[in-house]
């Protein structure tokens, strides 16, 4: 992300885009790069077979997975753990997924501070393992009483601010996840997400995109990610009817439109994987990272 | 609409993305049909100058504008007259705006209830007229009490999939649009609209992308537009810091990136102005007109 937003000041500073007699928007949109993208494959903990944290790290080694995504609970008591396991490896700890307690648009002010207080605890745990940044959703359907809109938006870009500052100086991120109406109604699309971050303006918020959750929600995944352009801070992936690995679902698990957004908007971030199995692990696992390196190619 | 979204049904019948061996995603893109696009200014009624219907007309003639967009209030009473001052001229009834009462969202079955027939009514006439659509905003931050979500949306599905099926019998259809959160926080966003429209699947039902609403709300007109694709059925066009003429608002007028976006989807509707004037309207008219034209060629 750094570079990219360094890319564009840069370019800005030195008047590149004003010589050649473009004007420049009200919305900077993200320059295009393609070629610059890469297939950055990522793995949850639950993904790879193997019993400890070395069999599944040498495991995503020997299928050239290069990011890890622990879970957020109880991480700053694993750092030394996870440390260890990758130490000399080819694998570096991607994002790490949620884990924090209550949430930043409760009614109960108590929830919010609750919320606050431990997604900084899994911020400086995941920034001292150099993670791009800490997944975090709003607020579930199921966390209720929840404040309304206009409201709830305020309240959460206030505190939204304040993490963001604290991610920053930790050269780490918060990354505003969007999920499908079925589980959150409040944050559903990665344009919603994307104008949270434009209107915070700090590199310490991005947002992510599911591919599961796009599905659900988007009509276009390459249109939802350039419309998450700069902002865009980490990718989810699963088969797109039953969260599965990405194959299970046949036809239906075609990423190619998605990556072409990624590639146009010269995505440099992970693709990691959030999603169970209906097969054997051992076969269903390498063949959805053989089928996205071929989709990302024809993309 | 119905030529593309024709065009795709064709190519999906002979199976010719199938044959070269592309999968379809759950999510169909709009197929990509840069060349086909055309800039198709249109006006609402207040922007040409002129004291008739005629004196506006012989003005949009001059300035080569095809589109003309009457207000919805009283609109049965007046299609006589605009018909015939429309006779003989290269100029359509492009989209009628608004002017229902009640609306969609409201928590009073009656305020819902005014708004279904007042609706109605609209689309016969502006159906009488050849419009592609009638524009219509399901709820504005000011009309209260309205439903909230999740219950709001089912209900708004539930009306517009009758309102769809009686626009689509008349050849014309229900306009969606989102506008910036100062005045509807409900719908805001194209992709959101875009994707009520993919669920109701109907010509009968389509979205609109207001450059003046999409300034604050989006954050890429392209990837907004790339989101709405086959659904986008209308767009409006104003200045992007004070809603008046494209223009009058310098370097922010710029309009290039959506554009882009447009051709793109290979959009044939039309561009609409809706706006006011801070300056001479008969200099700041064909100065927009002339704006916009250039940076069509540029996108």
């Amino acid at each position: 992300m750094d570079n990219r937003r360094n890319f564009i000041k840069k370019v800005i500073a030195a008047g590149t885009l004003a010589s050649v007699g473009v004007s420049l928007p009200l919305t900077l949109p993200a320059a295009p790069q393609k070629g610059r993208a890469s297939l950055n494959l990522s793995f949850q903990e639950g993904i790879a077979p193997g019993k400890s944290l070395n069999e599944k790290f040498d495991y995503m080694e020997k299928l050239g997975i290069v990011g890890f995504e622990p879970g957020g609970g109880g991480l700053a008591n694993r750092v030394s753990e996870i440390k260890q396991a990758l130490n000399g490896r080819n694998i570096k700890v991607s994002a790490i997924c949620a884990g924090f307690s209550g949430w930043l648009i409760a009614e109960d002010p108590e929830k919010r501070r609750q919320c606050m207080e431990s997604t900084k605890e899994i911020l400086a745990a995941g920034s001292e393992l150099g993670s791009v940044g800490m997944i975090l959703v709003p607020g579930f359907n199921g966390q209720q009483p929840s404040l309304q809109m206009p409201g709830a938006r305020e309240i959460l870009l206030e505190q939204l601010r304040e993490l963001a500052e604290y991610a920053r100086q930790r050269n780490t991120a918060v990354i505003l996840e969007p999920l499908n109406r079925g589980e959150a109604w409040f944050l559903r699309l990665l344009a919603d997400a994307a104008a949270m971050c434009r209107e915070v303006d700090s590199p310490g918020l991005t947002c992510l995109g599911d591919f599961w959750h796009m599905t659900r929600e988007e009509t276009s995944d390459r249109g939802a990610f350039i419309s998450a352009g700069k902002y865009l801070g980490y990718v989810h992936m699963a088969s797109r009817k039953r969260r599965s690995m990405p194959g299970e679902d046949g036809e239906a698990d075609n990423y190619i439109d998605g990556f072409k957004g990624l590639k146009e908007i010269g995505y440099q971030g992970y693709v990691s994987f959030e999603c169970g199995t209906k097969g054997k692990r051992e076969e269903t696992v390498p063949a959805a990272v053989k089928l996205l390196r071929e989709q990302w190619k024809r993309a």
